[in-house]
C-alpha cells in the first residue's frame, strides 16, 4: 500500500519536532511556514500544527469531505501537541486551549479570522481557572471564545454577528456601571458567558458546543469554507490571484497575554521603519489579548517602556524580545514586523513577517547591513548581507525618496487636503497659485525667491519657461505621460496631473474645488509622490543627494543620506550589465544626468530648439512660407542657434554617445491657437491675420498624435531634415576640433516603413558626408530610428537594413498598440484601474505581455537583419524598475530615462543582472 | 568541355526555325517572347533574333564586355537570318536592313528606343533603291536611320538630339517650300542625308559609321547600356522593380510601310475596347513607318476603311489582318493590341500584347468567350475559355464599372474640370451645390426629384440624412476612409473627398476654386471613379445591374449588362471557398446586400440607432445625466427603438448570421459643438446652457480616435451595454417566435485586453441569458470581438479564451499599426504616394507586409487557443480584391464589405480559390 499523503504538519518544541520551514509557503501558507521557521530557529513559538492547503483543495473540490487520512493525522498531531504541552484539549482540570487561524500562501483579506481560546466549555473553564488561579481570565477567555466562535465560525451560515454579542456586553456594563471592559469583574463576565450562550442558541438553534473536538473541527471546516466564500473569491478575482491550492489552517496552543500584570501582548518592528535607525520600535498592552491592541480599546505603551513596569519580569522580557528581534532580522535578512505575547513573564513569538518601511529606512538598512557600519554614528554594525543581497532589498521607489524634497511627515498628516490627482512628478512642492506660464516667468524674473505652483488645465511646449520657474505644476487634465508630467519628471520637479476635481477659470484667475475657491497668489502644497494637494504651506526638507550630486554642495557631500546613496549607486555599477543613458535636451540636463551616472544621451529632443526666445518666430516664418526658398530662408535663421545647442550638449557628454531625435511634434504646436496670438504673429511676419488664421486652421488635425509629425515632416519638408542635420554635424565637427570625442547618433522619429527611413537617411547621409568632407573632419555618426509605430516593430528586419540603431519609443508604441491617447486616457483610466482591467498605468510600467512582444520581436528581427544592431529604449519606461528589468531580459544594449531616474534605472539593471 | 551558354535566340520562318516562346519572358523580354510566340503560331512575323537578358546582365557587371560566345552566336544568328531572308546586312545591291529594339520582361520607360533601317550606308542605300525601285523610300529610310542612330545610340554619350536633325529638316522644308515631310522629294531627302551626316560628325567627332556590323554592335551596346542609364535606374527605383536581369535586344528584319501606296502601317485592337463588341477597331497610315502613326503627323484612317483603298491589295490585307487578330485572341485568350505593317501588299505582324479595355468590354469578352454567345445579339461566338479562365480575366474594377451610373464618355471629355480629389465613392454624380446636410434633407423632402451635391469640409454622423438625400458628396478634407467616404461607399453613392483645392465658406454659402466662386444652387458634376469634379451638368446613364438587383426593375432584368453580371456572379459562387458578408446597418441596406449575394452581416454598426430622429435626444439626456438612475431612464427610451431596428435586420437576414457591433464612437459625436446647438440642447433638456457647454468641453479629446470609445464606453457605462444587449436579444427572441432563424453575434469593439472583453462579455451573457430564460426562447447567440487594436492581435490567444469569434477591423488596425489618422492622412498621403513611400493608400488596400502580419498572427494565436475560431474581416478592405485574396490566404472564414462591393469581393474570393 502506498504511503498515506501527509496533510498535517507539526511545529514548535524545536527543530526536532517541527516538520515545516519557510520554504513551504505554498503548502503551509505564509503564517504556518513562518511559525515553523521560527520553531526551527529555537525561538519561543507556541507549538501547534498546520493543516495544509492541499487538504483545503481536496475539501473544496470533494463536497466538503476531508481527504483520506487527514482526520487521523489531525488527531495524531493534536495528541502530540497535548503530550508535549502536558495538557489535554478541553480537559476539565487543566485544559489545553488553542487558536485556529487561516493562512494562505499570500496575505488575503476576506477569509476567516482568528478563533482564540478554543477548547473552553462550561467545565474546562473551571479547570482553566483552577490551573491559572485567575477566574477573571477564565471567564474573559470563555466569553471571547463564544463571541468569536459564534460570529466567525457560525456567523456565515446563521447570521450571528459580533454586534449581537457586543450589544449584550454594553447592556451589562450599563447594568453594573462599568466604563471599560476591564472594569467588569469575574462575576460579571461569568454572567456574560451565560447571556452569550443564550444569544448563540437563539440564532444557531443549537446549544453552544461543549465538545472541544466538535469546536475544533467546526473551526477547521469554517476556515476551509471561507476559501470559497464570496468575499475571498471576489478578492482573488479582482486581484488576479490564481494558482493557489487553498488556505492552510493553523492550530496553535494558546498563550495568554491576559493573565494579569505579568502578562501582555504587542507588536514591534525590529528597527525604526521611518529612519532605519537600529533602535526597534513597538507597542504593547499589559494584561490583554492580541485583538485588544488592534481594536484600540486602550492606549498601548512603547516597548522602550517595558523595563519601567513594576514587575521585574518585564525587564527580562524586554531584553529577550530585543535579542529575538535581532536574531529574526539576521535570520530573515530583512527588518521584521513581529507579534508577541508575554504570559506571566514568558515571551512567546506569535508571528513574524517582512516589515514595511520608508525608502530611507530601506536604503539605510541595506547599506549598513552590508558595510557593517552605522552611516549616522559610525558605530559598527553586524554585517549580515553581501552587497548583492543588500541591493536586492532596495526598490527603485526607495531610492527615489532620497532624491526629492519631502514634506515634514507630521505636518503633512495634519494638513488640509484640497484634492487628489495623479502623482506625476515626485517630491514636495509648495507655492502660490499662478495660472499663466508667462506670468510665472515674469514673477520669478523679478524675484527669484518667489515660490509658485503653476495651475493649468494642461500645459503645452509654449509653457516650459513658466513650468521651469514654478516649484510645481498642477493640471486638471492629462495622464502620467502628458506634457506636464514628462517635462516635470525630466527636471525632477513636483507635478500632479489630472486633478479632475479642479475647476479652473483663467479669466477670473480662480480655481474652484468643492465649494472652496482659491485665487491667484493663494498658497498650496502638493505631494508629487502621492498626488495629494493641500491647502496652505507645508514645511519641506531638501534632498542632500540632489544638493551633493547636482549642485556639488560641500555639506551635502558629507551627509549620511548622500553617502548611502553613493554606496548603493556604486554597487549598482558593479553588477549591472546594460548601459544607462539619459533623456536630456540641454547642456544643463545633460550635466545633471552625467552626475547621476548616465553614460550618454539616449534621447535628445530637439523641439525646444524651435521654441526658445526668437526661434519660435523663425519656425513660424517657415510655417507661413509659400515656397521652398522662403522656407529655407527661415530655417537658415535657426541653423546657427541649433548648432550652438548641439555644441553645448556634445561638450557636456564628452566621449559618450548622443542620440538626437529630429523634430517630432506636428507644426500646429508652433503656432498660436488664439486670435490675439494670431494677430501678433500676423503683425510680426507682415501678413494679414486672415492668412495666419487660415494656415492655423489648415494645420488643425482631428488626431494630431496620428497626424503630420515625426519623419512625415521631413518627407514633406526635406529642408527641415537638411537644416537639423547641418546643425548636428557642424556642431560635431566644431567640438571634435577641440579634441573632444563626439558620437552623434541621428534618430528619425515615427518611422513605420523602410521607405520613410530610406528617404530621410539619404538626406541625412548626403548632407552629413558633404559637411564632413568639406570640413576635413573625421567625425563618425550613425543614422537610426525610433521604433514606436507598431508597424515598425513588425517590419524591423527591413528597417534594420537601413537603421544603424533602434531606440524604442515605448510611449508612442503604448499609445498605438493599445489605442490609448495619453492626453485623453484620464477619461477612463481610473475606471480601468478600479475595475482591474489594467494592472497598472501602461504609460508608467511597460505592458510586457502585449507591447513587450513588439519590443522583443523588433530586437530579434532587427538583429537577424543587422548583426549586433544597437538597441535601446528612450520612452518613459526607461526609468521604471519593472520595465527596465524587462528591457534587460530582451537584450537591449541600454535604457535611457530622465536624469533623476538614472539612479533608479541603474539599480533595476543591477537587480536584473543579479537575478532579482 | 561544357556546352556554351546560349545567348541569342532566333525567331521567324515558322516553328521549326524559332527558338523561344511566350513563356520565356524573363529571358527574352516581353517583346522577344511574343514575337517568338507569333512565329511559332505561323503568323507573318518579320524574322530576327533576340539577345537575352542574361547577356545584358553579364555586360553590365563585367565592365561592358560580352559574355563568352555571345558575339559568335550573334554573328551566326545574323548569318541564319541573312540566309533565310536571302539578303545580306548592308549588302551594296539588295541589303538586309534590321530594326534594333530593347525589351525587358516588363514594359519599362527610360530605356533605349527603336532604331529602324539599320544596315543602310552610302552604298547600301543605292542597292536598297535599286532593289525596291523607290529612291524616295531609300533616302527617307536613310535619313531616318541617321537621325535615330545619331540621337538614340550616340546621343547619351555625345549630346546629339533628335531636335538637332529636326531643325535641319525644317530649314530644308522652308528652303524648298515643302509643307509636310511627304512633300519632300527623293532629291531633297538625299540632300538631307548629307546634312544629317555633317550634323552627326560635328557632335560625334567621327563620321557616320558605314560598317553595318559596327552599326549593329553599337546599337546592341547602346541598348545594354541604357539598362543602367540614369532614367531606367530611377524608374526601377521608383517603381520598386527588382529581380530583373536586364533588357533583351531584338534584332528584326525590316519591313517597310513606306514603300508606296500598297504599303502602310497601323495599330489595332482585336475587339472594341470600349463596348467589348466583337468588331475590331484600329487605325493605319498608307506609305508610312510606325513612328509616323505615333507622332500624329498625319490623320490615320480606320481599319474598316482598308477595303475602300484604290489598290485591291488592301482588301486582301484587311481580310488577313482580321483573321490573324481572331487567331491571336484565341491564342492568347485575351483581347490583343497589335502593331502591323503592310509592305507592298504583304501583311506583317510587328507586335502583340494584351489590350486595355473598359470594365464593360472586359466582362463582355469574358462571358461571351466562355458561354459562346453574343449577349447583345444572341449570335453564337467561338467558345475559347472555360468559366474559370473567363473569371481570371475580369477584375474587381471591371465589375465595379457595371454597378454605378456613369457619365456619357464624350460629354465628360468635353466638360470643364473644376478640381480633383480622391475617388471615394464610385460612379457619376450630378447636382446643385448645397452646404448644409439639414438643408439638403429639407429640399429633397419638398421635392424628391431635386438633384443635390452636398459640399462640406468634412461630414459627421449628424449629416447622414443630408448625405442620403444628396446625389453625391464632395469634401475638401479627409481620406478614402473618412466618414463621408465610408458612408458613401456603403450606399453606392458618388463621393469625392479631400478636394483640397476648394475653399468653402459656410457663412457666405460659396465655394471658391482658383479664381472662380460657386454659390449654393450652382450645378456641378463629379466622377467618383476618378475623383474629378466638373463645372455644370454632364449627362449620365444608370446602371442596369443596380436597377435589376436592387430595385428589381423588369426591363433591367432583360438588359444584357445585367445578364453578363449575373453570369459572372454565378460563376464566382461556383469557385469561391470563403463566405462573403456585408456591412449593413439598416434593413434596406441588408436587403440590397442580400440581393448582391451577401451571406450574412459581418458588421452592423449601431451608431445610427442613436442618431436618427428623436433618438439623439435620448442619448443626449444620457450624456447629461448625473447618476446611474438618470442614465438608465434615458436609455430606456432607446430600448424599444433599437429593438425595432434589430427586428428589421434579423428579418431581412433570415437564416444568416448578423454580427452586431456595440456602440463605438466617442460620446462627443452625439452632442452639438456649436453654441446654437448647445443652447437648443439646454432648452430641450431643461438645464442651463453653461451646463451643456461644460459637458461638451469635458467630452472634448485631443485624439478622439484613441480616446474614450468602443468597449471603453461599456466599461464606464455598463448600462449602455446592458441596453444594447437587451435590444438585440429581445429582438432576436421576437423574430425567432415568428419561425425565422436568427443568429445574433454580439461584437465588442476596440478590445485591447482580455480583461476588457471579459468585463463586457459577462454583462452581455448575464443580460442575454436572463432574457432568453424569461422568454423561454431557444435563441442562440455568440459573443466575440473586433480585432483592431494592435495589442489585441498580439494577445489573441488570451482573448480567444473569451471571444467566440474574431472580426478584423482593419481600418482602425491600419490607423494604429501605422500611426495614421485617417481623418488627417490627407495632409501627407499625397507626398507619400508621390515619393513612392507607400505603394498605395493603406486604407484602401491592406498593407499585407505589416498590418497583414497582425491579422495572420491573430488568426493563428486565436485558433491555437480556441479550435476552429470563426474569423472574418469587416474593415473597408473586405471589398478590395487584393486584400480579399490575402484574407482568403490567411484562412479567414469570411470577408464583409459594403453592399455594392459584395460582387467584387465574391469575384476576388473566386479568383483566389482558382489560384489567380
Amino acid at each position: 500500500m502506498a504511503k498515506k499523503k501527509k496533510y498535517v504538519y507539526f511545529y514548535g518544541f524545536g527543530k526536532a519536532n517541527t516538520e515545516g520551514d519557510a520554504s513551504m509557503r505554498a503548502l503551509l501558507g505564509g503564517k504556518g511556514a513562518n511559525l515553523a521557521e521560527m520553531a526551527n530557529a529555537d525561538l519561543p513559538v507556541p507549538a501547534g500544527f498546520t493543516v495544509s492547503t492541499e487538504a483545503c483543495a481536496y475539501y473544496s473540490s470533494h463536497n466538503n469531505q476531508y481527504p483520506e487520512g487527514m482526520l487521523e493525522q489531525l488527531k495524531a498531531q493534536l495528541k502530540k501537541l497535548e503530550r508535549l504541552m502536558g495538557k489535554k484539549l478541553g480537559d476539565a482540570k487543566d485544559p489545553l486551549l488553542v487558536s485556529v487561524r487561516s493562512g494562505a500562501a499570500i496575505s488575503m483579506p476576506g477569509m476567516m479570522d482568528t478563533v482564540l481560546n478554543l477548547g473552553l466549555n462550561d467545565k474546562s473553564v473551571q479547570g482553566f481557572i483552577a490551573s491559572t488561579g485567575s477566574p477573571r481570565t477564565g471567564w474573559d477567555c470563555y466569553r471571547r471564545f463564544i463571541d468569536m466562535f459564534g460570529n466567525v465560525v457560525m456567523g456565515p451560515t446563521t447570521g450571528l454577528t459580533h454586534d449581537d454579542f457586543e450589544e449584550a456586553m454594553t447592556a451589562l456594563k450599563k447594568k453594573y456601571g462599568a466604563k471599560e471592559d476591564n472594569d467588569l469583574t469575574a462575576e460579571h463576565l461569568e454572567e456574560l458567558c451565560d447571556i452569550y450562550k443564550k444569544i448563540y442558541f437563539k440564532k444557531v438553534k443549537k446549544p453552544f458546543p461543549q465538545d472541544p473536538m466538535e469546536q475544533l473541527l467546526a473551526s477547521v471546516n469554517a476556515v476551509f469554507g471561507s476559501w470559497n466564500g464570496e468575499r475571498a473569491v471576489k478578492y482573488r478575482q479582482i486581484n488576479k490571484v490564481t494558482g493557489l491550492l487553498g488556505t492552510a489552517v493553523n492550530v496553535c496552543a494558546m498563550v495568554y497575554g491576559n493573565m494579569g500584570d505579568e502578562s501582555g501582548t504587542g507588536v514591534a518592528f525590529t528597527r525604526d521603519g521611518s529612519t532605519g535607525d537600529e533602535q526597534p520600535m513597538g507597542e504593547y498592552l499589559v494584561n490583554a489579548q492580541g485583538e485588544d491592541v488592534v481594536a484600540g480599546i486602550r492606549t498601548p505603551k512603547h516597548i522602550e517602556d517595558m523595563p519601567l513596569e513594576p514587575s521585574p519580569i518585564w525587564k527580562k522580557a524586554h531584553t529577550k524580545l530585543i535579542q529575538i528581534m535581532k536574531k529574526l532580522e539576521e535570520h530573515y535578512r530583512y527588518p521584521q514586523d513581529v507579534e508577541f505575547t508575554i504570559e506571566r513573564g514568558t515571551l512567546w513569538m506569535l508571528q513574524t513577517r517582512n516589515a514595511k518601511r520608508t525608502g530611507l529606512a530601506g536604503v539605510r538598512w541595506a547599506v549598513e547591513m552590508a558595510t557593517g557600519k552605522d552611516f549616522y554614528t559610525g558605530k559598527p554594525q553586524k554585517k549580515i548581507l553581501k552587497p548583492d543581497e543588500a541591493l536586492a532589498t532596495v526598490t527603485g521607489a526607495d531610492l527615489e525618496q532620497l532624491l526629492f524634497p519631502i514634506f515634514d511627515p507630521a505636518a503633512e498628516k495634519k494638513a488640509d487636503v484640497m484634492t487628489k490627482g495623479l502623482p506625476a512628478g515626485p517630491g514636495a512642492g509648495v507655492g502660490k497659485i499662478v495660472f499663466e506660464a508667462s506670468v510665472a516667468e515674469e514673477i520669478v524674473k523679478r524675484n527669484p525667491n518667489e515660490k509658485l505652483i503653476l495651475v493649468r488645465h494642461e500645459t503645452s511646449p509654449e509653457d516650459v519657461g513658466g513650468m521651469w520657474a514654478a516649484q510645481g505644476i498642477l493640471t486638471s487634465t492629462g495622464g502620467m505621460t502628458s506634457h506636464a508630467a514628462v517635462v516635470a519628471r525630466g527636471w525632477g520637479k513636483c507635478c500632479v496631473v489630472g486633478a479632475s476635481g479642479l475647476s479652473i477659470d483663467y479669466k477670473a484667475k480662480t480655481v474652484k474645488v468643492g465649494n472652496k475657491t482659491l485665487k491667484e497668489g493663494d498658497w498650496i502644497s502638493m505631494n508629487g509622490s502621492t498626488g495629494i494637494v493641500y491647502f496652505g504651506q507645508i514645511p519641506t526638507t531638501a534632498s542632500p543627494v540632489v544638493n551633493a550630486v547636482v549642485y556639488g554642495k560641500k555639506d551635502a557631500l558629507k551627509h549620511p543620506i548622500y553617502k548611502m546613496y553613493k554606496q548603493i549607486s556604486d554597487w549598482t555599477d558593479k553588477y549591472r550589465k546594460i548601459v544607462v543613458r539619459t533623456n536630456a535636451d540641454t547642456p544643463k540636463d545633460a550635466a545633471a544626468a552625467r552626475a547621476f551616472g548616465a553614460q550618454g544621451i539616449g534621447l535628445c529632443r530637439t523641439e525646444h530648439m524651435f521654441f526658445e526666445g526668437e526661434r519660435i518666430w523663425a519656425i513660424r516664418e517657415f510655417i507661413l512660407a509659400e515656397d521652398l526658398a522662403a522656407r529655407e530662408k527661415a530655417l537658415a535663421k535657426l541653423l546657427p542657434l541649433q548648432r550652438g545647442d548641439f555644441e553645448g550638449i556634445f561638450k557636456a557628454m564628452d566621449g559618450y554617445g548622443v542620440t538626437i531625435r529630429l523634430i517630432d511634434p506636428p507644426l500646429h504646436e508652433f503656432v498660436p491657437q488664439d486670435a490675439a496670438g494670431q494677430a501678433e504673429m500676423a503683425k510680426r511676419l507682415g501678413v494679414k491675420t486672415s492668412v495666419v488664421a487660415a494656415r492655423v486652421k489648415r494645420l488643425h488635425e482631428m488626431n494630431p498624435m496620428l497626424g503630420h509629425r515625426g519623419c512625415r515632416l521631413s518627407i514633406t519638408y526635406p529642408e527641415l531634415c537638411v537644416m537639423q542635420t547641418r546643425a548636428i554635424i557642424e556642431a560635431a565637427c566644431n567640438v571634435a576640433k577641440t579634441g573632444r570625442k563626439v558620437l552623434p547618433e541621428i534618430m528619425v522619429p515615427l518611422v513605420g516603413t523602410k521607405e520613410e527611413l530610406d528617404f530621410c537617411a539619404d538626406i541625412i547621409r548626403q548632407t552629413a558626408d558633404a559637411i564632413i568632407k568639406q570640413k576635413k573632419s573625421r567625425v563618425k555618426y550613425l543614422v537610426g530610428t525610433m521604433i514606436e509605430v507598431p508597424r515598425a516593430a513588425l517590419m524591423a528586419d527591413a528597417i534594420a537594413e537601413t537603421a544603424e540603431f533602434f531606440s524604442f519609443g515605448t510611449n508612442d508604441m503604448t499609445q498605438m498598440a493599445f489605442g490609448f491617447s495619453r492626453d485623453d486616457i484620464g477619461g477612463f483610466l481610473p475606471d480601468y484601474l478600479d475595475k482591474k482591467i489594467l494592472p497598472a498605468d501602461p504609460f508608467l510600467t511597460l505592458d510586457t505581455a502585449g507591447v513587450g512582444q513588439l519590443v522583443d520581436m523588433a530586437v530579434k528581427k532587427g538583429r537577424a537583419s543587422r548583426q549586433g544592431l544597437k538597441c535601446g529604449i528612450c520612452g518613459e519606461h526607461g526609468g521604471d524598475p519593472a520595465s527596465v528589468k524587462f528591457f534587460c531580459k530582451v537584450g537591449l544594449d541600454y535604457v535611457s530615462c530622465s536624469p533623476y531616474r538614472v539612479p533608479i534605472a541603474r539599480l533595476a539593471a543591477a537587480q536584473q543582472a543579479l537575478g532579482k
